[in-house]
């Protein structure tokens, strides 16, 4: 049976977290790379750090818009768009600067989603669907469905959900 | 008990058939008002009369920015809000121009509704809630809740939903 698959965007499909982390040690003159948080939480150690903040960087133009894009995602959501029904779910709405950015994005880099599958909101408790594929615990707690945690450097002491840290191995999950 | 409720932007808070009914008649030396569609329906009547189409105005700059607020409903959601949750779910993603409009037009006009609450989509199967209040059909069709179809010139033709005309009404309806 086909199913309603919602995957979000940031740090799922676009990767925000390297992006921040250039701007973190920009800021902070540090080197820190995506590994040196594989035992740590991201959020945790900028606020014991007193770390300069990155937060006024993500409202600016051209944030959202340049980021890369995850690893295998575009071939992974090409194919289980052949199957199922695929729809993005971003909660943008913080970001207002971001709303155009994230279409435009989204055209380039995931043409074959098509506009109708495109949902950009602030809170994602009033979506339904059969499986959620999100990096944020606040999202996914409300989620009827299924829950895929994905990932990332500022989730890794979040426990209670099914984690998948690559688009090979969440194909792997839902296609078999 | 608090219920959730979904209101849709174009033609129930903000009121686009004013301003398509401009352009319409404008681009065919028309002078056609709300009034005259009151036992006809807007679609068919644009289409068996081969009417000049307003279409390409709908995704020009300041189209969706500029709309009127349709009468009442700043001070009825502000009443909903403060005993329900008020979510606003516009299908904005065809109008990839309209995002921040939409966006800047709610802060202007309701600035009691939060950026949580705001959701721009492309198409509203994938919404749940207690409530959802459009002009469409198509957007009503899916909900698991309660329906209520808001009154505009291109639905005179549907019948199989409680068809309310004005936020007075509406308010009368939920808060009794």
């Amino acid at each position: 049976m086909k199913k309603r698959i919602l995957v979000d965007m940031d740090d799922v499909l676009a990767d925000a977290s390297e992006r921040i982390l250039e701007i973190l040690n920009q800021k902070n003159n540090l080197s820190l790379s995506k590994d040196f948080f594989e035992d740590k939480d991201f959020y945790d150690y900028v606020k014991s750090n007193n770390l300069k903040s990155y937060r006024d960087e993500l409202n600016a133009p051209g944030f959202f818009g340049n980021l890369n894009v995850i690893p295998d995602s575009q071939e992974v959501l090409a194919e289980l768009s052949e199957k199922h029904e695929v729809f993005i779910v971003s909660a943008a709405m913080e970001f207002p600067n971001s709303l155009k950015e994230k279409y435009d994005w989204m055209q380039t880099h995931f043409p074959f989603i098509s506009w109708k599958n495109i949902m950009l909101c602030g809170d994602k408790s009033i979506v339904k669907g059969d499986i959620l594929i999100d990096d944020h615990e606040k999202n996914l707690i409300h989620f009827d469905g299924e829950t895929i945690l994905f990932d990332a450097i500022h989730n890794k002491k979040i426990n209670n959900y099914n984690r998948i840290s690559n688009w090979l191995d969440i194909k792997k999950h839902i296609l078999g």
